[in-house]
């Protein structure tokens, strides 16, 4: 699954897409962390904060999609491997300075491929979910920075993001 | 549907998350525009722009995933409504000055609910198979700028994103 | 879909099944409500009672649990007709002198049959999803008393279930 | 994931809903068995019992569903691990005398983690496809006794149902 | 929705896959039917036809399948319309002279688009199931002559296959 | 799951449905390659050949939707084991003196049961997505020839299809 730096691995020589041969590679223990935001208006943001068994949990809702979408990662992303997850974690944090939720997921399996594309696809569909419930109050929010930030595991080994400045 | 701006209409007044009942709500035609973004290196980019049946082209399988993304958005979003999707668009556009692709979704039917979630969730795992098929060249690719642009139909009318600075 | 009480409308003259030809019937404003109960140790409905923010909160993920699978219902019961649920709610109530939490759902649409089955689904999927968070402590509960409670909607009617004893 | 007896392990310290992490358990065979009871109108039950080629045979729909919702398990449950089932069997006894058919289910695989949910919604929605073809005749169908009988393999090791009264 | 003969619908003037935007088409009844068949070995055909409950019937657990491919059919051909189906049928003749099993399928609903692809799916769904059911015995089965037999509904209207040779 | 040759392994000794027990089976690598043609006219066979970035690039559409429905199979074909598939390819070739598109699908994986059913689904997912872009211009195509080419691996070892006449 190396890449020669002028092909990418998911097509072969003739440019047809295919689900990469993994047969071979060896069974190690995979872990994957994601993070990402949405920005929002202050009382938006405020309206999450407040949330509770009597106001209405946003971010329990978000948490459940993005842990079940990590589970059907191979069913959104065509070239995906199926695979086992064996732990999923999504996790939030308000920022009042930004005007943000942070979302940060991580997926973790011992397998013969990365668990990148479940913690992006958990981060992701968290951030679309909490779209969708504060949507009647403010429809300009805002999905970014969803980028992965460490991996280890596999024959690339350990990836760490660069800090953003 | 609406909200008094104290209260998220998709939890009821002890705060229980609920499908929100459009029983009562006319069946109006809905268009829904969303874009974002996806920033790589430039010879990441590069290789998606020589993208040909020959060199294998990302953006065909990334519009595909979109598309059917679309259709299950209320499969991933927990408090969605299923719709009948009567079309769906996914186009690309490289920024070489900006090192990103943007990319842009359209959803439209005649329902009782809108298919802002739809035109998102499209963009959304669009921008994810592309990080998918080119991550094993650039694992730092990030994902941003997912909002929606335009809406219209329903109570609420027609709703247009503000521009960026 | 009558019945003359000696054939099972799911099935032809040959005894073949099929899914029922609806294509005549009349769209009309269906609702359907549904109810379940789980029993269990009185040291697991106090775990659930407690539950909040802090704790974890059992109910609201098979709420959202029970709200998903009424989407899926169509999926599970073979010879279901897919519907497109405008509102579904399931609700829980904590029954101390039983040892039991009550689970109960309402779907409502306007189509040509009725979401009877979805609102089972999400009760049995709400039960399941309860059992599954407690089972770690309490592998004996049980989930019974699962019945439709009233329809109406169709050419059948009004249907209420007959009060327990 | 063991249990100190005050707190639910598919919850983290602060009460956040997360997929328990079962990379360090061992593999080992698992087995889990279930059941419940659908009771119903005696000429319903007589309906079912005469089912046949000719007539119709509710119980081999009701089995597939049975099978293949256990295959579904992990997409329905939230917190649930996905699983590749090695066996699933669906059983089905009439019992007359208590206008009842009780519905068995047996999962089996050599994995990290038990196979009581699938066994348990296999038997759900067995009991769930039952009502479903019946209940054109006979609204008033309960089910109920839904529980798991044993399971063997993991770190608890063996469990059984206690016999009922 | 129509064809110049020079270009196919589901692509854009640039050459871009899109779903076909059917928004404007009037609501019609649309029925299609489909064909094919599994050639086999004299002996396994032999095992279909003396398939009963007590020897296992095949056909019972591949009608099964095929109603439910129907309903899957915009999620597995990626420029379908979601639909809902009010009607699917498949049926299956025994062709003793050919070592044939014969499975026709037809689906009718009132839509926008056609349900052609829906009886295809369910006819090539029954064909993988009996394959897959009898290849312990007979890996040398083919499954062929998959074809649209009549279409009705929709702007082309009435449409039928012509007679095989 | 050896078959006595008059006892189908899906059923049990009383006929009833199953998932065949492969608890005990050994874990080796699994290879199935399956083919199936399109037979069309012509002028559509023209139209998929000279389909590129420009026109519109059916087979690349197609492929997607075989290597995604042979991850799909174990829920599509009731009695499929659920696996992981380590490898899916889809090819495709044009063959105009036959006025045919021939599709091969060929996966792998390392597990206790083969892979037949996956590489067969995805020939016929990928047809039927042929059929679907090229319906409105030809309905009278045939989707006919779909076999197993050849397996290896498992307790019946090799197996090759005979040399078509």
């Amino acid at each position: 699954m190396g890449s020669t730096g002028d092909q990418l691995t998911h097509f072969d020589a003739g440019g047809n897409a295919r689900m990469v041969d993994v047969t071979e590679k060896a069974v190690t223990e995979r872990i994957a962390e994601a993070e990402g935001v949405v920005t929002m208006l202050p009382q938006t943001l405020e309206l999450i904060a407040r949330g509770d068994h009597k106001k209405g949990d946003v971010l329990a809702v978000a948490r459940i999609a993005g842990i079940q979408a990590a589970k059907k990662c191979s069913d959104l992303i065509p070239l995906c491997h199926p695979l086992m997850l064996s732990s999923v974690k999504v996790d939030f944090e308000l920022d009042e300075s930004n005007n943000q939720v942070r979302i940060a997921a991580r997926c973790k399996l011992a397998a013969q491929t990365g668990v990148e594309m479940e913690a992006l696809t958990a981060v992701s569909v968290a951030a679309l979910t909490i779209y969708d419930m504060c949507k009647a109050v403010d429809k300009g929010m805002e999905i970014g920075g969803i980028r992965l930030l460490s991996k280890s595991g596999g024959r690339s080994g350990e990836w760490q993001a660069e800090a953003k400045a």
